[in-house]
């Protein structure tokens, strides 16, 4: 089984499917596609002939077979290796994960577009400037702190669902936002934010994050260069 | 089981889980929530109460257990009623279904921005000028094309997996779209997207919509009065 995922420093999409199938020590071959968007890259050449939307993450079987897009590779690898919990096992508590994990796929906008994924950069001016101006920003971050404050609640953590699941894979590469950009949050918040980032696999990407040394203009709002 | 819905005639996100439920025969009681974005609307009222996004649709069981957003709702449903292929029954095939309702959950921007569903009106000119100026917009349409000749040519249709799944559900109301903006599509799109909008359960509900008559000026782009 091969994921395909971009740089571990920018791609938040990457991030989830690769420190989901981490976490739960499933065994996979990572193929890193360096973005570069110019029309001859290896990025170009590539993502087309592996990707039917162009991005990544995707999964691609031995045989070929290929599942995109995050959410369907989570429920793909769950299925596949049913001996993990990937899901939370109590029906009610799967699905408010699967709700959590929707809302997240095409939600909280503003915190996605105004604050990008940059794991070895740190931005706290920038975050304090976009708080104090954004008011869909602060409902992005106050809707976070709800939802997670209310799993939190009913199981008493570290995680969403107690232990790691596939809900807090995706909320990985918020983790790191909140923590670049050093949006004020509550202590739940906060609490759960720093379990993220002490969890091995989301530890791991981290440590190749910054080992890329990498600059991708499209992904740097913030920077001319590192 | 409760779904609460927006109005029939504009909201596209309950279309896919109200056409998902009544194509399966499933028994649910739909409370329809209407539109009316003033602050002390019932709506507004209505939707903080039982919506932990404040978006429709919702699904409610009796106890009060609640699950929210589309994806969610439709495995929360394969779960619950096991005896109905909600996904196809083959693993690959449901993989690739849900690839493709993960898709479009997060995707088909322009599409859905410029072309909103609004079932009872017709905007073939707004379409025809939105197609010639919008490259976003015919990229959307081609990778529509794409996904939709891939599945059919897989399965031998009529639907995408073969019988209809929730990935139809889920291109209900993009057929919608093609259709009210007349934007042109591969005979095997417009096959499809025919087939879509003969489906009993689709039928039922856009003849439902068409009974509001109701206008809702945020979801009128191109229209001032009915
Ligand atoms: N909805 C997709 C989002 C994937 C996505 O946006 N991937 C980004 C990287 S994080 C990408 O491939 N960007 C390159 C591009 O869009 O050209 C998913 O769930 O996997
Ligand atoms: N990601 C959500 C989208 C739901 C959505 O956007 N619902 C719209 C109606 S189609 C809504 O409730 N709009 C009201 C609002 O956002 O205030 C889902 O999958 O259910």
């Amino acid at each position: 089984m091969k994921l395909y995922i971009g740089n571990k420093n920018y791609s938040s999409w990457s991030m989830r499917s690769g420190v989901l199938l981490a976490a739960f020590g499933i065994p996979f071959e990572e193929v890193k596609l360096r973005f570069d968007f110019s029309p001859d890259s290896a990025w170009t050449r590539e993502i087309a002939r592996i990707s039917p939307t162009k991005q990544v993450p995707v999964l691609v079987e031995d045989d070929g077979f290929t599942v995109w897009e995050t959410p369907a590779i989570a429920e793909y690898v769950a299925e596949r290796f049913p001996e993990h919990a990937i899901w939370p096992r109590e029906p009610q508590a799967r699905a408010r994960a699967r709700s959590l994990c929707a809302e997240m796929h095409a939600g909280f906008g503003r915190l996605r577009t105004l604050c990008p994924m940059n794991i070895e950069a740190f931005f706290p001016e920038v975050g304090a400037k976009l708080w104090a101006e954004d008011a869909g920003l602060r409902a992005n971050v106050a809707r976070l702190e709800a939802a997670w404050a209310d799993a939190l609640a009913r199981s008493g953590g570290p995680f969403l669902f107690g232990a790691f699941s596939a809900a807090d894979a995706y909320f990985a590469p918020v983790a790191v936002r909140l923590s670049r950009f050093s949006l004020p949050v509550s202590d739940t918040a906060a609490a759960y934010r720093d379990a993220l980032l002490a969890h091995p696999a989301v530890e791991d990407w981290i440590a190749d994050a910054l080992r890329e040394q990498d600059f991708v203009p499209e992904d740097e709002p913030y920077r001319t260069g590192r």
